[in-house]
């Protein structure tokens, strides 16, 4: 029966001698794993119609839905200190997610003065600074450019630091580390239109700013834009999202969410950076010294398991699989351990997705439970050796001053009765 | 400034070095693609305030949803002869969307008697027939499995075949050729399931059942079941959408649509092909001499141009990319030539996504159009060396009996007004 198999699928269900075993041994079914053996009169019942089976449904839409039954949606968690109208953060639930790609729908949201309603017609991107030819784009005119499509995480630099508070917030978590998601973007390489623009010798830094009401500005090294730096106009094959730049955004790959300038309306190019409010006033990171470090933009090496997550509880004992997200600003993602005893022993996961750089990666493997109180944690490492850091490490490193940048690793306390909470571990 | 840089996407771009010199020889900019040059008044007029700039936008919504000035849907396009309620296609609008993935809401969708409403608390999957334990499977069950991710393509056996009316149609890409739709499909190797149940000695096909009001049926040789074949319960990271078989669906890459089997209830594992009122009434092809062929799994490979496509107009002379989409059932593809002379000389265009096998790649070529009339075409190959067939000899070959696996190119005339249209070359 071989015969035509693809044989990666081997390699991406996981360890596939270990869960047979699992499922082999009685401890799934027995455990409450899997399908109920049935025979006679209860398979017999088992065949009969159900009520949808008994009437035509509905008519397909033009713009589809999700299921009534399925509820997930953003976590609206109050920022710290933020206090603009509009302003604030909404989480991906990434519990309630699978694979590698996040649905448009629920992609994460950072604003800083409300999601503007953008017209495209009226909408123009200008590049100017230090160019020869200052020049200004319509939306349209950027949709006849050469395109490329490229699949990268998104991460707020303030992603995580709810688990900074004294005490491990039991919430579930999406609403603890949901900045973060992962897409297929479509757009213009900004190499192209700044090679049109004809950059000055001298030029060293770009100033990208956004045309939402709080004109978000960022400094980006101009080595960056000439790089994989996107002017994206689609995401997941479809034209962007308002609350995802509408209709055109900077995509600056592996660094921090809001270098990616939303409904982009200028990049100036310039000599230096410019210290813009959005980088003066936040987005550095105190140091104990009084100094403070600034233009920390690459996105460190990071995952967390999703499932079993906090606030979940395990079904019953038996086979369960541990399944995660990875990530890394520096590239690839190479290798995700788990452990189910808080950091003694470790595991390599079984990783899908970690053949593009800057994207996520979903790693999974499997569990047999037997009832026993665990910690479960993730560490990634990524093409570059970087691994994740423990989070008492970070916390000593960097913690209480910096806020940003916590990529330090998430633990899951399983107890006897399954119940699964946020710790410190 | 090429430090550090992702030399991968220079590929990506295409073939930069025609397209950079389409943009440095005022071509571009002559002839409208670009930006247009600004100098004095108009570049600080250019740096004005728009109006979104001046109040708050709207906060972050739980669910998301895209702009108001995007409004492409599916259509609904009526099928050929089917007349159960809620039978019909609805078409993908393939013009509208770029890269390689699919958003969920405007997959497309096929049903034969409506979308039904089922509540996954009561929904059970049995697996059943030649083996030694039946089994009964919940959807919570089966969301305990070990899962892994894959991008695939679905296309419906009867895409295309609006091409093979006498005239051809002045309808859009999508309303034409939008039964092809590719998605990340989460879920648990049905083989997984299979090996739990047991297959006794002597089985060799599947039988899969739907829990929709029309019970779609289909046979599928067990080779398959074992190979790649999917119980799919996620796609592009949430759960299965209602049109799209929620709470769970097979997923068998690579093969026509309806094997697929959406709101899977049941697979039943036989010693030959069942025959099911939907594999002898539908979905056979007639021969010439009476006979019809059967059983004609693998999509063939195929490619589309979806911009610029049929009902469009291009809105310049000078540079102009070539976008479209392509896939095949045997695996990779390998090539994509376009023509923009009707098929006398071709030029390789450069590929997206081409490394996952049973997928839509992206590709794409710059073109510069003279205001010259031209017939654009596209032509692919995949991994094992199939070629996509020209419609003349797909016709002459199968039209018009059958009218199922059209995958014969398709060809878009531009008028000297830059009007695109659907003909038959």
């Amino acid at each position: 029966m071989d015969d035509g198999r693809d044989s990666s699928i081997d390699e991406q269900i996981g360890p596939v001698s270990a869960r047979r075993a699992f499922l082999r041994s009685g401890t799934a079914l027995a455990g409450g794993l899997a399908g109920a053996s049935l025979t006679g009169s209860a398979l017999a019942q088992s065949d009969a119609a159900a009520p949808w089976q008994l009437k035509p449904g509905a008519p397909a839409a033009p713009y589809g839905t999700r299921s009534r039954f399925e509820q997930a949606v953003r976590y609206p968690v109050k920022p710290f200190g933020d206090i603009a109208p509009g302003s604030g953060p909404a989480f991906t639930p990434i519990e309630a997610l699978e694979g590698t790609i996040t649905p448009n729908d629920l992609h994460f949201v950072r604003i800083h003065n409300g999601v503007p309603d953008i017209d495209p017609k009226q909408h123009r991107l200008l590049i100017h600074g230090m160019v020869d030819r200052p020049l200004v784009f319509t939306v349209d005119a950027l949709l006849r450019y050469p395109m490329t499509s490229r699949t990268y995480f998104l991460e707020c630099a303030g992603n995580s630091n709810r688990n900074l508070a004294a005490q491990p917030p039991q919430l579930p978590a999406g609403a603890l580390h949901g900045l973060i998601s992962c897409t297929e973007w479509t757009g213009v390489p900004l190499r192209m239109l700044l090679e049109e623009a004809g950059v000055k010798s001298g030029a060293s830094w770009l100033l990208a700013e956004g045309a939402d009401a709080a004109s978000l500005s960022r400094s980006l090294p101009i080595e960056k834009g000439f790089d994989d730096t996107l002017v994206a106009l689609y995401q997941n094959g479809e034209r962007l999202r308002p609350e995802q730049g509408y209709p055109v955004r900077l995509l600056v790959p592996g660094w921090l969410g809001n270098t990616s300038v939303k409904w982009l309306r200028r990049v100036k190019v310039v000599d230096g950076p410019t210290q813009t409010k959005d980088e003066t006033s936040k987005y550095t990171e105190p140091l104990p010294d009084g100094k403070a470090l600034q233009f920390t933009f690459e996105m460190g090496v990071k995952s967390v398991i999703t499932r079993p997550s906090s606030t979940m509880k395990l079904a019953g004992q038996g086979f369960h699989e541990i399944s995660g997200i990875a990530w890394s600003g520096a590239g690839r993602i190479a290798r995700v351990e788990v452990s189910a005893d808080g950091g003694k022993t470790w595991r390599d996961a079984v990783l899908t997705g970690q053949d593009r750089p800057r994207a996520v990666a979903r790693f999974r493997t499997g569990w047999d439970w037997r009832g026993q109180e665990a910690v479960l944690q993730s560490r990634a490492t990524d093409e570059k050796g970087k691994v994740q850091p423990a989070r008492q490490a970070w916390v000593a490193a960097y913690a209480p001053d910096i806020r940003f940048h916590n990529n330090s690793m998430v633990s899951w306390a399983v107890g006897a009765d399954g119940s699964v909470k946020n710790v410190y571990a």
